[in-house]
């Protein structure tokens, strides 16, 4: 994607070859900051990633939710509060200007831990997109983990 | 993905695995709402993913572009504004639960003139980042174009 | 507020003059940019004023609303609908360094028949928070068409 | 403000009053839901005050910095990062519905730190609207300190 100028043809618009080309252009992205110098931290990269993805799930599974027969409230609160935190982390880790690492770190912990929770809570339901919303929030929560390690002060 | 239970044992990490898992289960976990029964809008759900992705895009490039040496405080502004502006427009566009078609139809359109300024000022520039933001831009203003024309108050 | 330096004794927090305080900080926010030179434009600090509380408001009845007893899930989808809206387009008419005239009027104007949409909604309901929060939206919708008229291309 | 009904003709536009109003409406919104039963907790609701007018104060002065003819990189990022968590701790903290007490607390403790370190950059420039955002972060994050202290776990 790269090396393909903005007034080229479109690419090929299949689906898996797209999300390939998109998923390596955010760490590409990050890659291309002045600052940076194409030395890109995989674990943060990779956490970003997955912050993106977790944090449209919780949002998608409370508002399915709001539509399920039975009582989800507490299912909709910490899918909320967790699509909120997951937002704030994954803009706060994108932003490769100037120095944050430690609010980046107890940001990326902090957003592991109530991964973990919105997890815990949606596995307690039968629904698909419960499922599937738990099973986000823990790779994403592994990832947060990885990434808060790989963050370290400027040398 | 779907077919896992959250207890299974994590997936393989492949990058272009998950991005297509991944990009794939945006789609899926649209078509689990109770009041959608597996009956999804495909043009709505590529535009949440572009969306998504045009966000990161466009935030990044603006944190890019205010380490760079010369003077690019209109392509800052014209950044942030776009991702604030996808940021909604995904949130919105994502929800199924309730009728606020008009909203969104009017919110994809005005979402994607924002993404061609965007590009627009991207161009301009040498910088790499500008580039892969500019090209991102104009796929999301696509996506967001014919998701609009997808989107049709309920019978 | 704007004599006292920030190492001087904190105000008294007394409500309402910190609210009078907190109102007239940031119209004087946006009349210290770089750019702007103290010459404020009024009716768009008005709206970003009104932006902010009525994102909290309709975030705020979308989680009592979840609450409630009877069937709400319209009113809770419009209010997270309006929210998202209003949020962007405070983000957006906020920024004072460069141009992009064209996408603040235009989102003003959506954001207005967003609030009108809401409030509409909101006005059906017997609720308290409901009544607060359609009055807050009649209010802010006001103040977004006074802006959006009042934003012109720059000479 | 909460015995005017919807239909009642617009309240009189004094900005001082009207701040007054709101300010205590968002307080009375958050008594208003179900859950609550009138019953507010008094630091919560000040805190979501404050971090409401934090976070527009962080996006204010970054944009405002951003035009400035020194390099202020720095104080740029540290202001963003601290407006997306000011952003996120609100509408987190402003949720009554459901419990999440646990993450509550710990979003607004690391808000706080993140307020100080935003407030400690923007007080070492000489430019108003960073004086501004310095005094804000910092009676942010004693209402943020004050908040996660009356935070206690459902009995």
């Amino acid at each position: 994607m790269g090396t393909v100028s903005a007034t080229d043809p479109p690419l090929k618009r299949n689906v898996a070859d797209e999300s390939e080309e998109n998923a390596m252009s955010i760490r590409k992205m990050i890659s291309l900051h002045p600052s940076v110098h194409g030395h890109v931290n995989q674990p943060l990269g990779d956490a970003v990633h997955h912050l993106m993805y977790c944090a449209k799930m919780c949002r998608s599974c409370a508002d399915a939710c709001s539509a399920e027969a039975t009582d989800m409230v507490q299912c909709i609160r910490l899918c909320l509060d967790c699509a909120d935190i997951c937002d704030a982390t994954c803009n706060v880790a994108l932003r490769q200007t100037g120095n944050d690492e430690q609010t980046v770190r107890e940001l990326l912990e902090l957003c592991a831990r109530t991964c973990d929770s919105c997890a815990a809570e949606c596995e307690r339901h039968d629904h698909e997109h419960c499922r599937l919303c738990a099973q986000m929030c823990r790779e994403c929560a592994e990832d947060c983990r990885n990434a808060a390690e790989a963050v370290t002060e400027p040398a």
